[in-house]
């Protein structure tokens, strides 16, 4: 079995991590519904690109078990319709169309199984796609870890911890290996308005004894002023051919006060991430979700409601900012020269 | 008498409008003892650095009405000693100090009046500065407008208008001549966590029927990307003989926005702004203000109590980021050339 912070199948059906009520509380949703999974996903119970991937992978498999007593038509129908209502949940997350992409490749090249045989094997691709982004967020922890200086000060953007992959985290994994290996200073955490994903990453941070401080997003320039910050470590939504990086709203902006101020700017991804057929950030689709998240924090209202927001989800940085992307495949250059080289120059 | 909207004068007392309300309540403050003052300062139920000036002079006049029956040592003694709380209650804010320093003057400058006739000299002294508060506005707004394209959209951070000057405000005033005169598009108000006073511009914004949209400060980058901005205009704290500029924490990294997308930086300020004992940014002392800001939003938490913080109120823009300043006594070119001179290259 694939266990996990984030998810963890049981039996018949996903148990999650309720990541709206984090770090207040710790509840668990079931999911049993293709319905339950939709929801989860497009109100954030759970997020980050690849858990977002492996939620929706166990979606079909759910739909498939649910289904496997019906007769084949049926159940291919059902299964197919919640593929595509699962692609529509989130549109800018790559891991998701490849991870529906894969789990459709099961369907099609299984055309003679029954149901009840196509569902086992679903449930196995969806597995298989957990286990695998695990191992990938190892390597990349491990593989990043080596860009990081002894005693660094970091920063990151948003949260890409075990809570965003179901995994050890993409550029949560290189914070955690970094610290683990050569003891950080400082993790410098921007809190990410509108969604406060950023204080999922604090709740990680304090489980994993790792010193941070958290900041208002409007102080990451301030900060870049004040201390010596060693590199910025964030992750992807998706990645173009061109390697523009699409990621959390906030993540341009910060990568526009790393080359400022000399900072290395690094992108830490599953190769699930990057997207050949997409030739560069402007072909990405951004997502533009509810003004609600602006209005409101939480619970509590912010502005009167009416009050007119603009509310994109991601923005895309352009690969001129980027020294280096980390995937589990290895280390590849980007364009801007990291600190060190600019140092040494 | 003199009116405004933030605060006005009410025989023996101030009415201040409580700004840590609004934009869900206008409730009233009544500030009668110098206590009273140095709360509604430091807890920013009245902020911005003019009104913050203001403030602080009707304050001594306060301390000098409330005292006008004791004997001259005594009452001088607790004079003084307002004026020195009254200091200590804002280290960032210049006005404060240039007020303070003035209302001193007059006592200085009378040494044979009579408690109570001294009283009434600071009364007048002080809503001779509230006066001249409000004339420097409309002027500000005046000379600004002209450095604003019809049909402009534009970028402010913070609040800038009647509730942070007791006047039109400074660069709200520039916003709002510029409309009057040329109609605007848009303007963006980034919501300016911690405080968010980003939502008292938008609620003066909607008094102005000016349209308006609030972005989140993580999306200010994404914003130059896809939008064209014509310019932002910001309001300062204290601005350094060199011409760097102390602001609301945030007006730093729009300002490198700014220069990256060839985006005028227009600063808009009081003559009394201006510190010429002030050599540069690096001499102006940055308040850092309590964790419970950012640990908070008004009562909500957003991170569990104890989680560590960075708080700084303020930041410091160097001027090689500044197109323009504009106070009651003119327009100054900065050194980063606007917009259009960009554009005719």
């Amino acid at each position: 079995m694939v266990h996990s912070l984030a998810v963890s199948w049981e039996g018949d059906h996903l148990r999650a991590l309720d990541q709206t009520r984090l770090p207040f509380e710790e509840n668990y949703l079931v999911l049993k519904s293709v319905d339950d999974y939709i929801r989860a996903i497009s109100e954030m119970q759970v997020r980050g690109a690849p858990l977002i991937g492996i939620v929706a992978a166990y979606g079909v498999a759910q739909a498939a078990l649910n289904g496997a007593d019906a007769d084949f038509s049926r159940f291919e129908g059902d299964v197919r319709q919640a593929i595509e209502r699962l692609r529509a949940s989130r549109p800018t997350a790559v891991n998701l169309f490849w991870v529906l992409a894969r789990m459709e490749g099961v369907l099609r090249a299984n055309p003679d199984r029954s149901p009840s045989e196509l569902a086992q094997l679903l449930l196995a691709e969806a597995q298989a796609i957990h286990r695998e982004q695990m191992e990938a967020d190892s390597r990349i922890g491990e593989l990043g870890a080596s860009l990081i200086p002894e005693g660094s000060e970091l920063i990151t953007i948003c949260n890409t911890g075990e809570l965003a992959t179901g995994g050890k985290g993409t550029a949560f994994s290189i914070i955690r290996q970094a610290h683990l290996q050569r003891e950080l200073k400082q993790v410098w955490v921007p809190e990410t308005r509108p969604r406060l994903q950023g204080r999922l990453t604090a709740w990680e941070l304090t489980r994993e004894r790792i010193p941070f401080r958290v900041i208002a997003d409007t102080m990451v320039g301030w900060l870049f002023s004040q201390h010596r910050i060693a590199a910025a470590v964030v992750g992807a939504d998706r990645i173009a051919a061109n390697g523009d990086v699409a990621n959390k709203i906030g993540t341009y902006q910060l990568a526009v006060l790393c080359a400022r101020h000399g900072v290395s700017f690094i992108v830490a991804a599953p190769e699930s991430t990057f997207d050949p057929d997409c030739p560069a950030g402007v072909d990405i689709p951004v997502e533009e979700r509810d003004a609600e998240e602006v209005l409101r924090l939480g619970d509590v209202p912010v502005l009167p409601e009416g009050y007119p927001v603009w509310n994109p989800a991601f923005d895309v940085t352009p690969a001129e900012l980027v020294s280096y992307y980390v995937s589990e495949a290895g280390i590849k250059h980007g364009v801007r020269a990291p600190r060190e080289q600019k140092e040494e120059q």
